[in-house]
């Protein structure tokens, strides 16, 4: 039996990238279209298309159980309309497999929901290690005036399912209102 | 279907312990006896019984497919004759299973064998991630003057083997010569 060799890739605490990572996926406004509730504050956005956020993938390894996968990601600080700037979100395709968040930098929410709409919020502060547990769907939103950074540890099997949460959104909104990070509920969700 | 809740626990990134964690395991050289290459070295340190390393569990989630568990660990500096204080080492009783140290303070060795007897060193300071592929045995070693610490993330399914190490230890030792952290040949390696 071949076995992989152990690596390591140090990750910048400083700013959460990781300099010598396997890739880094840039997402700008663009790529996210139709997510922001306010259409009207996208649209205007869109011609800038800023970057909201950057994943930098440490290790893909081969997508089999027991195999894990690492990634950091930074949320740049900014809002659409109201809204924080957040990313995609997905449910895992194998929905069983659970994720590991632990912050790094910043401020912001981990959001959760269940396919059946209930939803749950988990505030990362640098040192918070919080546990996405098996059938949660999961997106993070930086709630701050700096960048929010943090690891992430997978199954590398676990895969993603993003159509659910591009369709339907999730059904709350993280929001700033009078200078306060606030959830409402979100108004097209079905 | 009865869902389990998201929850955060939280890092303390001073010093690497997880005050609200759900368990902490302390291990003092007696629990580590006849694993330090410098028996007469040992048995001397014996009375003393110094704290070797505490592991702090944030997550013991169920042991089925999926799940993640975590903990930090932080291994005090100090030495055994000329071998640095280090864990106990195990393989997974799962071998498949991989596991992902990231260091959060001091430095350290991460130190890996396969079952063969094949070595390999990771080098761990603050930022490092270093990824335990799938069969290799693994232990972590302070080299530094300073408490080492280090966030690890496994597959709850991933058990324990510290039978193997136990018998035969590993085939390198960590040691301090002349002031230098050096790999040397285990004498007592089968």
């Amino acid at each position: 039996m071949t076995l992989m060799l152990p690596f390591t890739k140090m990750v910048d605490l400083a700013n959460g990238t990781i300099p010598g990572g396997q890739d880094i996926q840039v997402r700008h406004l663009a790529d996210l279209k139709g997510l922001f509730a306010d259409s009207a504050a996208e649209s205007a956005l869109l011609p800038e298309n800023p970057v909201i956020y950057r994943v930098y993938l440490g290790a893909h390894q081969p997508e089999v159980v027991g195999q894990l996968s690492f990634s950091t990601t930074v949320i740049y600080p900014g809002k659409v309309g109201e809204e924080y700037f957040f990313t995609k979100g997905h449910y895992h395709a194998k929905g069983d497999r659970a994720e590991l968040y632990f912050c790094l930098r910043g401020e912001g929410i981990l959001l959760l929901q269940t396919r059946e709409g209930e939803v749950n919020v988990q505030h990362m502060t640098p040192g918070a290690a919080a546990l996405v547990p098996p059938y949660w769907g999961h997106r993070t939103i930086n709630t701050g005036q700096d960048e929010f950074a943090f690891f992430a540890c997978y199954p590398s099997d676990a895969g993603y399912d993003y159509a659910a949460i591009a369709e339907k959104g999730f059904a709350s909104l993280i929001v700033e209102r009078d200078g306060k990070t606030e959830m409402i509920p979100n108004p097209s969700w079905l």
